[in-house]
């Protein structure tokens, strides 16, 4: 599924009066459009408005159903924000969370002093007056590679939560003179962990903090050691892998 | 000047209560910073829903203002969804409208069964489940070039209107697989001219009409002959020269 984030209040599935959420919405159409109640298994559950290029969900069908038709009737119910993008078949066990092996996410920063407004929904304005240092923080990308406890990048859902992630990809891209796109692939994210990522790293390329510092805060497993997160709008879930 | 149409009630320059138009919200924010009523010279007038990356507008400043701080000043109250990306001085006789020699257009097609929601506010989804046939699109641009009585393409505002434009270039790129970019320049263009060419030469890709049709079409002068225009949000004014 590929959606625009800004107009959904978060993934939640749950079907909730008044709250408009991707997984709601999904859901809700699914139910109608089979004739029973659906429950989801989720790649990876995104935050109020995040996007997603590649979200994938699993959910039970019985054997025959005609996904082309189903794909169409749901995209019908769902509205121009949110689209199917295919639906294949999997086998019994398959979970959209369970079985994904790597997600990759995407972070976007228009870094010039006027906003671009055919960008402001899908990315961090950063219009300090001197440009980002490109080199600093790409340096700064490479201690987060390797698997490590990433607790100063994730708000923890629980005294006891293993925060332990294995990134396998962190790096910065110029996609145009003023727009860099950050993408990060790991087997699985933390809460918050790319938009915290992202925080420290253009606190790095503003000079504020140094390329080291990213590994000071990585050891400090503390999260108060890390700035605020980036703005959810320059985030998007891009590709899940099985 | 550049915005999103998607939440303007079109340009209008006027400032009309409870209605957001581009021209309004502009002259709003320089009137409230400049301290004086301000009237407006526009290059062109967008509809509703349309959207611009180079659209000029002209005013009157006293000698030696603060040109970079007004534009600051401005942005600031304008919202997310436009920009001023520039201002500078310009002679005592410079129009925005009037001084304009060349205006240049795009309009753009998601030519795929399922919609992009990233592309929902600035496409037009034909979701045919032929593909658009390209070169018949592309041949359909040549009886365009030239000085043409545009009768067939435009909304007549009154029986007197001189409605001969100038067609300087009419071509279609394929940006992607499956978004096709219609650009087109003239010395000026009359009211939805561009969308209703846009609408003839779809149904062109469609095979429901030929590229002869198109001169067909134009020599009628009559807007009967043409079909619908092609929906709003597709269109981005994209440069004005001077």
């Amino acid at each position: 599924m590929a959606y625009l984030g800004s107009a959904f209040s978060g993934f939640a599935p749950q079907v909730q009066p008044g709250v408009r959420t991707v997984g709601g919405t999904i859901t809700d159409a699914l139910t109608r459009v089979l004739g029973y109640p659906v429950e989801l298994g989720i790649a990876g559950r995104t935050d109020k408005g995040v996007h997603a290029r590649g979200q994938v969900v699993s959910f039970d069908v019985p054997e025959g159903t005609d996904l082309t038709a189903l794909s169409r009737s749901v995209n019908k119910l769902v509205g121009a924000d949110i689209v199917v993008r295919e639906l294949s078949p999997a086998p019994a066990d398959f979970h959209a969370r369970f079985s994904a092996t790597a997600r990759r996410y995407r972070y976007r920063v228009l870094n010039r002093e006027t906003p671009d407004p055919f960008l402001s929904a899908t990315t961090w304005h950063v219009p300090d007056p001197l440009p980002l240092d490109f080199r600093a923080m790409q340096a700064g990308c490479d201690p987060l590679i390797g698997s490590h406890d990433f607790a100063s990048f994730c708000r923890r859902p629980d005294p006891e939560a293993e925060l332990t992630r294995r990134v396998t990809d962190a790096r910065w891209e110029r996609d145009d003179e003023d727009v860099l796109s950050f993408w990060i692939e790991a087997n699985a994210f933390c809460h918050q962990m790319v938009r915290s990522v992202v925080g420290l790293l253009v606190e790095v390329g503003r000079g504020r903090r140094t390329a080291a510092d990213v590994g000071f805060v990585l050891r400090a497993a503390d999260r108060a050691a890390a700035p605020s997160p980036a703005p959810p709008q320059g985030l998007t879930l891009w590709e899940v892998r099985y």
